[in-house]
């Protein structure tokens, strides 16, 4: 049995299905849209709609963009001798946060997990491998996560572009800055040492 | 300095002006957005503002509906002898589900809260005199929260209505059931004493 007007019960269901939104949270947000400015309430559902139809991704580096090649790939600032590879267009985000990356980046949407059926094929090696030859590319920076499938992506990519000549690097693995060493787990303690620099 | 394609930046912004929403759920919402299919997030997008035009409040009891009478007050085996008084729709919902009460709803939409400027005429309470004239009702239930402007409502409520013979009951205050004893605090154990039924 339905307690709410159709409209609110449709809206609620509509909003139990984003993730990390319970039926609790779908109901409040119901009741908050309800409680908007028609305005508000229209820019809202527009907005949605709108990134959806106008977000595609970026023909060279996989990006999410509204045009294309994206803002990153057509920046003429950017040092198109340093491609870094991530997993996710999350994590071009995150690395441009930090500002001092300014190489360009080549998206791969996922990682190698044979458990879930993805392979290399299944994932952008090969649009990255056809970048290299045509590029001027002097270093790949591997910055997929610290993951077991993101390890054996990382380590699957270096095999295939070693040859080539082209420098492959992997983003250092440590203790989290403000981190204590007391809490670090054993791996994480065992990569930081085997990473130690000098100073 | 924004380091989203721009559709993608308004819709973080958008949800991040939702209650219990912050910025990075925002962005966890925004790429399922980006992920689903066009389809299911038309959907979405229509049933916020389809929620928000079509829902009204019903004429006669203040719940909110998208016809006029609600269901409720356009059924006729509910029990037109008894009105239960809430300040909030939620409430109604609430009450609806225990699925005890026969009778109609009248929604204060508020409380009142001097501190908040919100005096008894911001609030339903001439509506619901105008109801009690004319309706052939016998009792009014008093379930506005338990809160001290809740209480301040029931209590004005209750002077304003009891001169014209309508029985006045509000709902009991207690121990939730399942409820440590140990737990409770005094004002509540009070309350349950104060309460006590014959068994």
């Amino acid at each position: 049995m339905n307690y709410y007007a159709a409209p609110v019960a449709r809206l609620i269901e509509e909003f139990s299905k984003l993730p990390g939104i319970g039926r609790k949270t779908a109901q409040r947000l119901a009741f908050h849209v309800l409680n908007m400015r028609e305005a508000d309430v229209v820019n809202l559902s527009e907005s949605i709609v709108d990134a959806k139809k106008k977000i595609k991704y970026c023909s060279q580096c996989g990006n999410m963009t509204d045009i294309d090649p994206c803002n990153i790939c057509r920046n003429t600032q950017r040092d198109k001798r340093f491609i870094c590879v991530v997993e996710d267009p999350r994590d071009v985000v995150a690395m441009e946060k930090i500002r001092e990356f300014k190489g360009i980046y080549h998206v791969l949407h996922g990682a190698i997990s044979p458990m879930d059926g993805i392979g290399p094929e299944e994932i952008r090696i090969k649009e990255l491998l056809i970048r290299l030859q045509n590029d001027e590319v002097e270093e790949v920076i591997l910055a997929t996560n610290s993951t077991i499938e993101g390890e054996a992506t990382a380590m699957y990519i270096s095999k295939l572009v070693k040859p080539s000549g082209i420098k492959v690097t992997r983003i250092a693995h440590g203790i989290p800055v403000g981190g204590d060493l007391e809490y670090a787990d054993e791996v994480t303690l065992s990569k930081a040492l085997e990473g130690r620099r000098e100073i």
